[in-house]
């Protein structure tokens, strides 16, 4: 097998044999398949796609290029809910509590935010004594106590992944439909999931910006999932616009602890019920309506909260944050953003308003970089909101005073007002399953 | 500039400003651009191709990249002879002493064979005391002097295709017009041609396996040429089946001069004439029916013939092997291969017969290979000739026995005979300029 006669194949639209995938990934792993080989097959996957075989042979080498989680000490079925990326998305920290008062285990390897989006672990990190580093038998043992836990990605999974990313990432190769979905799943598959629901978002604040393109990555998600025995369901949902109010780790924290208590946004809320539930639904819980019926208990009868509590304890947290959220420090400086005119809230680009909260100091550029948890933005308006000029739009979190003037920049940039309220397009655009 | 944008910017069909290529090739040049970003790249111009400007720019690019051939010492035009590779190809042997009997400047700077095909240079050196490398002074002192001189590529030209090409090779992005026309083009004109003439070739033997693949190539390298202002011309001509009958290095330097002394082949000495006749058509020697004319005058009449006599003596060969071939050693061995049975010979393939006559000592597999002058092949019997089961084929030289059971192969494998003569395609299948 050559290497050149491969990259020729896919050129040509031929369809990649079991043996020449694994071929690839191991010349990847093992660096007998230069760099400048892998970026033109790449490249040739970009154009010519790779049907759902390819596609789930791919996802299963890359898992099989390293480590798997082994969490055959954890009793029960082993839910995973994956979001693709988004701007203020909490939903981690509210979906995980709810499906594990309904009994279904979630033991969640979870990654740190960079560039415009947030990462649950970094969230995590802002409540004093969180410790997202446990010893896979602290992990085990936490899932099976309190039916939750959550870690940072430490195993060596999908090491071939993380090259071809990294790869990808530096010639324009990123948005392809087959190597999105194949190092999504793989990093899924080999962290232990019996079960996968993703949360594939579209809109400006994410990968996929039109819902045709969404559906197509769900579609093959859920494919990969089912050729690799891992009952795997999708719901599209909404990114044009943040998930909620909040954006910032510890701002995201007392937001989600609010929606645990009730009294969430309203879109917020209604998203998580409906990921909880379908991952109920696909832990074989009951129908789709028992599912959401069992959420909504859950959450409203405060077993949800309790289970976030028990597990903030268990990984070393000061539940007394929990408890009571003021004691979160404030951010050194704040600022409000006003209406610069008058009318609806036509568009407030999620993407952009995660750059904002990034430069505040919410998010990293670079993996080195430092966060400061209490950075980042409280809207007091979203798109389809009526506003006067000079009325709020958000309020602004940083602990240094000269990032205020280019991240108010880059929000209003994001922000649009006119004289006739927006189409709304609602939350959940999709399922598929 | 970030070369990632360009990526990107390409992959997605834009057209590159001179700017943008002349970046790529100076991070090209300077090692700044790694080949991983230049492979993906080079697969997006494959899939979504490069206009005639941006053709032209990546050419002129590449020209700059490195040293250019000062000729300014040459009195007259220079008018250069490219063709795109081929099998049995000795047409620069007969044709360049044909145009500078005719008054043309030939200062050519030729290439060594490779893979199935020859290389002049190689078949110079079968003369003995030949020397293809010549200071440019003697180099300029015998064109001026003989109207002609073959010498072989020794400057720094275009180190970006050099680049480029090994890059290509093992990509699978080698069969991309564009990249192909300016990789050829750059290369003639940091050599100092005033006017091009190409032969593109088409068919089994060539890049160009259709006529409307081969017309695009020369569309392009002709408009490449226009636009840098120098005359190009193109004859697209069939390489379905080796040029002449003798394939091999003083196999062929043999048929060369039997065809300067009136007596070749017909197809080489067509295809000849008819190159001739247009290389003295772009030096504005008068229309074409007047330039056949003349070049079958210096033909017919001996001319040529002493031109070539003048540039083997001016570069130290021995004329006497081109007075009187006969005194080219022949090789050790030979084995004449015989049709297997009865009819007229419908296909008699280029490429294999290139490979066969590589195998039996007339090429390389690598550049560092040493190759025997005296092997190769001389057919008999070529695509269209009748032919009873038992009679030759042709007779195959070596000067060891131990390659002729696979080359015997290999030609055979190259070789069909079917009942009905084949459709004649013609010799010469286009005209661009």
């Amino acid at each position: 097998m050559r290497i050149n006669d491969i990259i020729k194949a896919k050129r040509d639209g031929a369809i990649l044999s079991t043996e020449e995938i694994d071929f690839i990934i191991d010349g990847c792993v093992s660096g007998e398949i230069p760099d400048y080989q892998l970026s033109a097959l790449l490249m040739a996957i970009y154009f010519k796609g790779m049907n759902s075989r390819e596609t789930a042979d791919l996802t299963m080498a890359m898992v099989n290029s390293g480590e798997t989680a082994d969490l055959s000490g954890i009793q029960g079925l082993k839910v995973d809910k994956h979001s693709t990326g988004g701007v203020g998305d909490k939903t981690t920290l509210i979906v995980a509590p709810i499906a594990a008062a309904c009994g279904v285990k979630v033991a969640k390897m979870s990654g740190r935010g960079l560039g415009h989006t947030g990462g649950t672990v970094d969230k995590l990190e802002s409540i004093p004594g969180f410790r997202v580093e446990l010893k896979k038998e602290e992990f085990v043992d936490i899932v099976n106590r309190v039916g939750l836990c959550v870690v940072g990605q430490s195993g060596n999974f999908a090491p071939a992944d993380k090259k071809l990313y990294a790869l990808r990432d530096v010639t324009a190769t990123v948005e392809s439909i087959p190597l999105i979905a194949s190092s999504i799943m793989s990093k899924k598959i080999a962290s232990g999931a019996d079960r996968i629901l993703l949360d594939v978002k579209v809109g400006s604040g994410s990968f996929m910006k039109t819902l045709e393109q969404a559906r197509r990555l769900a579609t093959v998600m859920v494919s990969i999932g089912e050729s690799l025995s891992r009952r795997t369901l999708a719901l599209i949902t909404n990114m044009d616009v943040p998930l909620g109010n909040a954006i910032g780790n510890s701002l995201e924290v007392i937001e989600a602890v609010n929606t645990l208590k009730g009294s969430g946004p309203s879109d917020l809320t209604e998203l998580c019920l409906a990921l909880a539930a379908n991952m109920l639904y696909i832990a074989d819980k009951g129908t789709q309506s028992a599912c959401l019926e069992m959420a909504k208990y859950a959450l409203y009868n405060g077993a949800a909260f309790e289970c976030l509590k028990k597990m903030v304890a268990a990984q070393g947290g000061d539940i007394s944050y929990i408890e009571e959220t003021d004691k979160f420090p404030n951010a050194c400086y704040y600022r409000t953003v006003v209406a610069t005119n008058s009318g609806y809230i036509t568009r407030m680009d999620a993407e952009s308003c995660g750059v904002a909260s990034a430069i505040l100091g919410a998010g990293r550029a670079k993996k080195e970089d430092k966060i400061d948890y209490a950075a980042g933005i409280v809207l007091e308006n979203k798109t389809g909101a009526q506003i006067k000029r000079g009325e709020p739009l958000a309020t602004l979190y940083a602990e240094r005073e000269d990032v205020f003037d280019k991240a108010a920049e880059v929000f209003l940039n994001a922000v649009e007002i006119g004289p006739q309220p927006p189409e709304s397009k609602g939350l959940i655009l999709g399922r598929v399953e």
